[in-house]
């Protein structure tokens, strides 16, 4: 059992966390003064050529041809002073893009800005064949020009506002809401505009997005792979390719952790945080990933440690907000109203368990 | 003719820029020193819900529900010390989304950055069913359940390097170059990874790009709307729709502008400004188009002084960078390796034709 000391790291944490959280203004991008950074850009990781004669089905642009896809939109700002703080990469999940971590759809800070402020060079991504992230419509026009059978048309999906409701635990069934959520419901409609076609049953397996994170992890020489829901394995299957450049994982509400089971090597001495909301006992879907991510969590540490000194310097924890004293968040932490209280206590945790680069 | 005044400007508009040009040492980010933002931020505009029953065909997301499309991502950085100068809002054209405005393939600065650090608030948009901007793929899975036959699949193509090569004048044909073409050849790779499919065949007309244009002018109150080649078209489709916010007009190679014999009331007394790269002459695809924009911009102007006052106070200008002294530019102006001097141009040309806003 690792609960106890889990717990005493979590009040720790807490403590930590209302000290650092910042005072009701700062909320407010508009009040939050002014920004400088040392640097700003954009690139692309990874991709591959493709060869196809399906490319397109109009006489102004050709079918046959090359393209490139698989690649993975990087956007990133470097403060002023990041001294050798690592670099943080945030990874959104199923349905959305990059801009999950911008402004939110109430007009306050997003994680992006924030951590900016905080010092942290940010390095926000489009999964491969989302975003800015180009995918192939090659298969559509195959079938199209009749050139393959229906059954060959790309699986494809946009998750509806009511499903997305419940799945982002707005409440447990669209319209009810839990009590004392934290989501703020009264922009919903600029939420949904956030959510785009979601193609990673259309990509091989492990998704593009994978080997490009080990690339950018490389690359950056230390950063701390954030991940979201759809994207929580990532970052896990990204530290099994290579643990090089990655300096820890946070998996915010992940769609999977691990098995137990599975090769913990890569997982040895890595911080790796587990971080979940609210309501999350009440929802068949999240409920059985919480308990399959705590039991992952368990095994890393004993896997490090020896079944002895089980819970002694374990690097890998799992934080439920509710347990620590912060209630109502949704599966959309980054953008509850207690948005950059949770980005603050994700502050305080790289600062404590990953600390600065060598 | 318009010609003569036409030239007298652009000669001045040479000498002007030749003053303004950055030197070459600034044409890399790395070296231009911190930014200070004043703030920076993401939102939608427009956006309308859709109900459909053909979502998906996964068991994990209903089939059946309300999706959000036609809206429009805006990703914005404010400088300090913006003044009361115009925003810039950077469309981009076909087959890509705005990371054309972000650093170049080959890693220089960005006309993104570029304007900001001459101290112009800058917009850089999605188009509508692209990058971060929301389509539907219902109408792939109603094909593909048997709800709607074959040819109800939507038009959607992906340019492929072949073809683009062409299109973008880096040469006659792939893969012979144009001598002197500045497009950064050596950094194809990268460039190839900005390109994804286009959906604009299978939305509405208008592109619901335009009215997101006419709303996001209007809250900015002073946009200079910046297009370029697909979009070209769209700012002055937003005039037409309503000059209310629209400061001028930026239409670099567009793919076409209105007709001499359109109703040319919207473009009266609007500031507007097409510009061309090289070897215009030698493609079939662009030769027409630049013919067909020379006679706009001189009924525009015939149009706003009368006959006999022809050329005197007329707002509305043509570039052809290789009559000014400048060659070699290819279709992606915003990337070619004089980028930023031909950014410097635009500069320039805002401060004298745009000015501030009142």
């Amino acid at each position: 059992m690792s609960r106890p000391s889990a717990l005493a790291r979590a009040v720790t944490l807490l403590l930590l966390t209302v000290a650092a959280a910042p005072p009701a203004s700062a909320q407010d991008t508009a009040s939050a003064g002014p920004l400088t950074l040392q640097s700003q850009g954009s690139f692309f990781i990874g991709g591959r050529e493709v060869q196809s004669d399906t490319l397109s089905t109009l006489p102004a642009y050709a079918p046959a041809g090359t393209i490139t896809v698989d690649q993975m939109y990087v956007h990133y700002e470097i403060p002023i002073a990041a001294g050798n703080r690592p670099r943080l990469t945030l990874i959104h999940g199923c349905c959305l893009t990059g801009k999950t971590w911008e402004t939110t759809p109430d007009g306050r800070m997003g994680w992006d800005e924030y951590f900016l402020r905080q010092g942290y060079p940010v390095y926000v991504v489009d999964q491969s064949w989302r975003g800015r992230s180009a995918g192939s419509v090659a298969a559509i026009n195959a079938v199209k020009l009749g050139k393959a059978p229906l059954d060959q048309l790309p699986t494809v999906f946009s998750a509806a506002h009511e499903g997305a409701w419940t799945i982002f635990r707005f409440g447990p069934e669209y319209p009810k809401v839990y009590d004392g959520m934290r989501y703020p419901l009264g922009a919903q409609a600029e939420f949904w505009k956030q959510m785009v076609p979601d193609w990673s049953n259309a990509v091989p397996t492990p998704n593009p997005t994978v080997p490009a994170l080990s690339e950018l992890a490389q690359r950056l020489r230390g950063t701390v792979l954030i991940s979201h829901s759809q994207s929580g394995i990532y970052p896990f299957q990204t530290a099994a390719l290579s643990t090089q450049g990655i300096a820890g994982i946070i998996a915010i509400e992940p769609g999977a952790c691990p098995a137990p089971t599975d090769d913990l090597t890569p997982y040895k001495g890595l911080p790796i945080l587990v971080l979940w909301g609210d309501y999350v006992d009440l929802s068949p879907r999240w409920a059985p990933r919480l308990k399959n991510c705590r039991a992952f969590v368990a095994a890393v540490n004993a896997n490090a440690n020896g079944a002895a000194a089980q819970g002694a310097g374990a690097k890998a924890e799992m934080i439920v907000l509710p347990e620590i004293g912060i209630h109502g968040n949704s599966h959309m932490l980054m953008q509850d109203n207690n948005s950059l209280q949770i980005a603050a206590l994700l502050v305080t945790w790289i600062e404590r368990h990953v600390g600065t680069l060598p």
